[in-house]
């Protein structure tokens, strides 16, 4: 953990954007062509922060095989090609399917130029996914990155309150979330439920949350294409272009949690009461 | 707390209303006159739970003298009183400044037909609230209520994602939240902040949120009317009527937490993670 306590908070703002790939179900080779293209224009439009969708080297219906077949090391030169792409000060995190040993994971990388900086493996598996992955057996952690303490999470991981709120307690200024949303029925004119939620635990602990869906329709699987960019006061940013790309700049205040002359929403805690 | 752990949880539903009034500032005979025109309404209209606001025996902008000539202690005859008017079966939640000895509180009242069955003193007080009430000191519990276990909790109180977490976590299959929102500026088309975190809390423990706003500018405040009631799918439900009544249906499902084949919002949870 880095030494977050020290560092001093400034007002800033951070340049995000969360693209949502189509993801080519177990074509590797395809898919690193892809997040290849997405950085580079990321890194030609000046974006600080990029979010890619989870699991977006595999795509995300795998068969035990297929997954095995497209799994990359935490080592894999791939992930320093990524790094080598981007400008000084961005970093990007993307969804990716990790091998290690016999194991395989739903892990999310946090990579700047000068390297892979974290791996973040999911903890909460959704459905299927339990046969596949193994559940990450760390607790999610801040990375101090050159955008300020990062958090990461991977997608049904943001639905338990207490993932986005530890983070923003272990001191996450930006959290971002690779996910893979299914299309659920959902009443007209509402937004996707995971989208609600991440509103919800931005607002909860003043932290900006960038969630990165993904599109294009996979052995019978709609997505929601619910990517989202909330800022720490809990509403959404930006508009999503054609090509789902959602651009927008994120404001990280030196106040952070305080939200009244009286109220600070980590200082009013009652942690003996929870 | 009661034995919730041997509770047969059966598919039902619960009538809920909640009506949001608008209390007069420190006129006690004015607000008890109100509510129990309230409860009679609801006791005709077959209402299950019945939630009130915030201070409803008081107001919200109060002076610590306006405050100590307004409270009335748990044991006050006029609680009984409520009890009196209410159905067997019937809940009835609602928000009052409880006197107890030198201090004061900002407390929740929750009334069946037999008389008292507990008393929540807020835990989270919000901004000027602190110069005259005494923070709660009890963990927020859950009454064994004719309706299944139910939980209270105060305005702020929801704000922190604990505090609903922990009611559900504790067996609460309702949480009941007498409210005074103040308007706050948003985007156009946004509901309340508030609203969007009892959504959210809702859906992530599978539990219904009932919260009772209130109406009626008061001393420069205009208050944000965001009365919903939320079904344990996270979505709102009912119509609030001109009268400020939100009478809403909740379905509570003895299958509860499970949400798919292979997925518990509760048995997914990572406790040693978080």
């Amino acid at each position: 953990m880095p030494d977050l306590g020290r560092r001093e908070h400034v007002d800033r703002t951070v340049r995000v954007r969360c693209h949502e790939l189509a993801p080519a179900i177990a074509d590797l080779d395809a898919n690193l062509c892809m997040i290849g293209m997405a950085v580079a224009d990321a890194t030609a439009a000046g974006v600080q922060l990029l979010v890619l969708p989870e699991l977006a080297t595999s795509g995300y219906h795998l068969t035990p095989e297929e997954a095995r077949a497209t799994a990359l090391s935490r080592t894999s030169p791939v992930l320093d090609g990524w790094a080598a792409q981007l400008a000084a000060g961005a970093v990007l995190v993307l969804g990716f399917c990790e091998a290690d040993g016999n194991e395989l994971y739903n892990s999310a990388a946090v990579i700047t130029r000068r390297g892979v900086l974290g791996v973040y493996r999911k903890t909460h598996l959704w459905d299927s996914e339990k046969e596949i992955f193994t559940p990450g057996a760390v607790r999610a952690g801040v990375l101090d990155t050159p955008l300020g303490p990062l958090g990461t999470l991977v997608c049904y991981d943001l639905e338990f309150p207490e993932m986005p709120r530890g983070l923003a307690l272990a001191g996450a200024e930006i959290i971002a979330v690779p996910t893979n949303w299914p299309l659920l029925d959902r009443p007209p004119g509402e937004r996707a439920p995971e989208v609600v939620q991440a509103m919800a635990a931005a607002r909860a602990s003043q932290v900006a949350i960038a969630c990165c869906d993904r599109r294009g329709a996979e052995r019978g699987t709609a997505w929601t294409q619910g990517t989202v960019v909330v800022g720490p006061d809990g509403w959404p940013r930006g508009e999503k272009d054609e090509l789902g790309r959602l651009d927008a700049v994120v404001e990280l205040k030196a106040t952070r949690t305080r939200i009244s002359a009286r109220n600070d929403v980590f200082g009013d805690r009652r942690p003996a009461l929870y």
